[in-house]
């Protein structure tokens, strides 16, 4: 898929992870292959589709090793999972996952929270992980999380965000994704954001993660585009939610960023209707309508700017 | 209120007006007019509060001389009202507007469906309103409507658009507001639009309306301001609908917009908890939670960046 300018945008499908990591209802295992085979049948080329974290930590994900194992594997699909030190990495090698991310805050105290260590120990961590990734041919992922606001620090210095994220890089993964993880930015902050980042990391190795708590992850996507990011994080349907403000809305919705690439000729080859079904087979299990605006529209009256009505009757 | 390049902005709340149009539930009079109070109190400067067109067309809407005449009027808050000919303008006058506006779609097929007018017969009505309206010294405001895409015609030419919006102008109104009424409109083809229409018409007197049917109104938003709009419409809330669409979302929230433009430094003076409470007002009468993200996140943990949190606790 290209944008306007011809760079071609890629979009990471993270519902299956970050979306249910999120949810507190629990999917049942069979649904969610069912699910993440109906995603890779839309057209999207990455889908992140568990985390081997700990089940006690979330039980949402616990099934890791049967959804890995038992899904489909769609040529031209690669299936990523979140892993957290070198034993995470070992389960999930046992089932030939096609890249693996680690995950640290920008906020020490997030860090402490969240993960139950420092930045300097989780990046202590990383390296035989990394190393072993890399020696099994896995591309690997550094997400960074809170990285414009912290629910316990506040707002977060841009400078610390591009220190990290070079310091990622230096380590060996192969892209960074900055994570607006309690969803505070707009694009005023990612502006400044990726002014930093970019002067430390190419910005094609730069993927942006953005949460849709106070309704601007669209319009910060639409900015890191203009700021030359080709990489876009976003959850079928808006799933997700946000731990530290109960009720409030999840991932940026990937039906919506599909639509606004194809509104700038950037060519996605996902199949929108096709999506929207595939995002709405775990919408009863979740309990409530999706947050998605673009969910909302009936199917028989979606259309596609500009120009071309995918399936539309008046 | 500034932009960070120190243009004023513009907040124009078409809840009351536009919003409920598009709700099927009826609000009672009273309801109503203490929501617009609340409204009034909460820092915006422009809110259209009713329309005066024939109530078995709009009963949502049949209320509006009682509405007009008893709300508060708060100093430095204007209250327009919208009229569809000279008989819905002298029905307003009597009840002393602040400001009115007029309407007309852009797509000829949705003008004769949606008021029965051609586009012709529509501007031949306007003259004698417009005439009476300066008399009172009344500040006027022209709708455009389907101004990306309709319904029934598809894709809109941007250059019809601008045509209308000189010729609305050169009618006698102040501003003209582009609505793009069924949301369909992304930041490449807003960015077109207001292209063609800001060669035309200063872009000081354009306002944008867009409908978040699609998800991508915000990043609509963003793009207008970096085009040099400074008036934008929105509903608090995202109250509204689209009837073509049902079930859709309505207008881009009101509290999303402040949030981004308090977000690049541009000064709303809207006290974001106050329209927060403002818009819960009427939520329990329409029977749903709000559309809008910003309206989930408990108010007890929002926060406002860049720096200023303005409740927020851990």
């Amino acid at each position: 898929m290209n944008t306007g300018s011809g760079a071609p945008v890629s979009i990471v499908e993270v519902a299956p992870r970050d979306g249910l990591q999120n949810e507190h209802h629990i999917v049942p295992t069979d649904v969610k292959i069912a699910w993440i085979n109906a995603l890779s049948r839309t057209g999207l080329r990455r889908i992140e589709v568990t985390s081997f974290v700990r089940s006690d930590r979330v039980p949402q994900l616990a099934d890791a090793e049967i959804v890995l194992a038992e899904i489909d594997r769609i040529p031209n699909v690669a299936y990523g999972v979140l892993v957290p030190n070198l034993q995470g990495l070992e389960r999930a090698l046992v089932h030939r996952p096609d890249a693996i991310a680690l995950f640290i805050a920008v906020s020490e105290t997030f860090n402490q929270r969240n993960i139950g260590a420092s930045i300097e120990e989780s990046f202590a961590r990383f390296t035989p992980v990394i190393a072993d990734a890399r020696q099994a041919g896995l591309p690997i992922r550094g997400y960074l999380s809170t990285v414009i606001g912290c629910p316990y620090e506040g707002v977060i210095d841009p400078g610390k965000v591009a220190e990290m994220a070079e310091r990622f890089m230096m380590l060996g993964v192969d892209e960074v994704s900055l994570g607006d993880t309690i969803g505070v930015g707009t694009p005023a902050q990612v502006k400044r954001l990726l002014d930093q980042v970019s002067q430390r990391v190419p910005v094609t190795r730069i993927a942006v993660h953005f949460h849709d708590t106070y309704g601007q992850a669209l319009a910060n996507v639409q900015t890191a585009l203009d700021q030359g990011v080709c990489i876009i994080d976003s959850s079928v349907h808006g799933l997700g939610g946000c731990p530290f403000a109960p009720g409030a809305s999840g991932n940026v919705a990937t039906e919506e960023v599909v639509y606004l690439l194809e509104g700038q000729g950037c060519r996605t080859g996902v199949d929108l209707p096709a999506l929207l079904r595939a995002g709405g087979l775990v919408g009863r299990i979740l309990g409530r309508p999706p947050v998605s605006r673009l969910a909302r529209v009936p199917l028989e009256s979606i259309w596609l700017n500009p120009g071309k009505i995918w399936n539309h009757r008046r």
